[in-house]
């Protein structure tokens, strides 16, 4: 059965990925990054839907001792969402640099080690923060340097990245997560991390927006809108 | 004054890197990785040599879970030289999974969290263990996915991979190391990491040829060859 390394961050993009990847007839294994985060709810989360998809899951450590992102420093306060605004604003401060390269590194390590054909990464250039990493052009880079990176790669035996959600809505994988079950009650997106989602970064003005406009109920909370 | 970020292993490439990089002009950050490699003498030494540049230093503890190298897992035990055979040999069990790829991540992301203009790594595809992740081309795709991936690189600061011996023998390492007063005395190259370097693994092996060929003595051991 063929294999694929799926990164898990205990949201609703990756979480569907997981499925998709899974729809797809891989054997999948996810990885889950303690990478020193703003809260480690995505950590649970993210165990809690390998756990429910049957899939083995491994937790890299690599706490990283450099700040400058409101998600590794503390002190630094998340914004008021600014996502999809036109025309767009900057990157906000939730950016952590190079993060998803040192995932993808990772999993490109954790993929050959294992002899997996793929790559499975939930990132979203359509309803997103305005990050650099997750743009189309950024993964064909990365998809040309993995090639030349790997004894894999070297001896034909290419790793695929795929980016199965890269140019949906967030409505749009809210609706194929649902037909996939999804359990989507496992799921956390807010980068604040407290008690409940706060209904007002980013990524809670996202995901209420793709439930809101895939007209399903989010079964993870009751109200952010 | 500009910033450089240097990645160290101990050996006498990355050394040389270091003391190159200061030449040029550069304010040096080292980055140590303890990734669980076969032995710890790499640290040590990188951490002696980075005090003697008298540059800060850190170390990234990214402990790799994963097996399939003989420098993760020392029940593969680390083979008889095979570099420079003519014609190439397949590539050694020494070579560990993206492990450049995932060095140069962490570079990249703490060269943009505190603002430097490079990244310099100690690769050589000279004399050479023939791992993928050392040669040219592999560089070349690297550099052109770290610009797409950082907001440096988005707002025009793009973080320059430096490799400065890349095309250079090991015995024009030594020579251009020995000008530049690298303490060669505080490197460590053998791949086994016994009391003494073994003399026969390809990183002893490379640097005896290096430092006969220079018609140098090396600092560090009497007699390996």
């Amino acid at each position: 059965m063929k294999k694929a390394v799926v990164l898990l961050s205990g949201g609703l993009d990756s979480a569907t990925c997981l499925y998709w990847a899974k729809s797809q007839g891989y054997d999948c294994y996810c990885l889950v990054f303690d990478y020193g985060q703003r809260h480690k709810k995505e950590i649970k989360h993210s165990l809690q839907i390998a756990t429910a998809a049957k899939c083995p899951y491994f937790v890299v450590n690599i706490s990283l001792p450099w700040k400058g992102s409101s998600l590794l420093d503390k002190s630094i306060p998340v914004p008021l969402s600014t996502a999809n605004r036109q025309p767009p604003t900057a990157i906000p401060n939730t950016y952590v640099p190079a993060r998803n390269t040192i995932f993808l590194s990772f999993a490109l390590s954790y993929a050959e080690a294992i002899g997996a054909e793929a790559i499975v990464i939930g990132v979203n250039a359509l309803d997103y923060s305005g990050y650099p990493d997750c743009r189309l052009n950024y993964f064909e880079a990365m998809q040309k340097m993995a090639n030349l990176a790997t004894k894999a790669g070297v001896e034909g035996k290419k790793i695929k990245i795929l980016t199965p959600l890269l140019h949906k809505t967030k409505a749009q994988i809210v609706k194929l997560g649902t037909k996939l079950k999804v359990p989507y009650q496992y799921t956390w997106s807010c980068y604040r991390g407290d008690a409940r989602p706060c209904g007002t970064c980013d990524s809670c003005i996202l995901r209420a927006k793709g439930f809101r406009e895939a007209e399903i109920a989010d079964p993870a909370i009751l109200d952010t809108r």
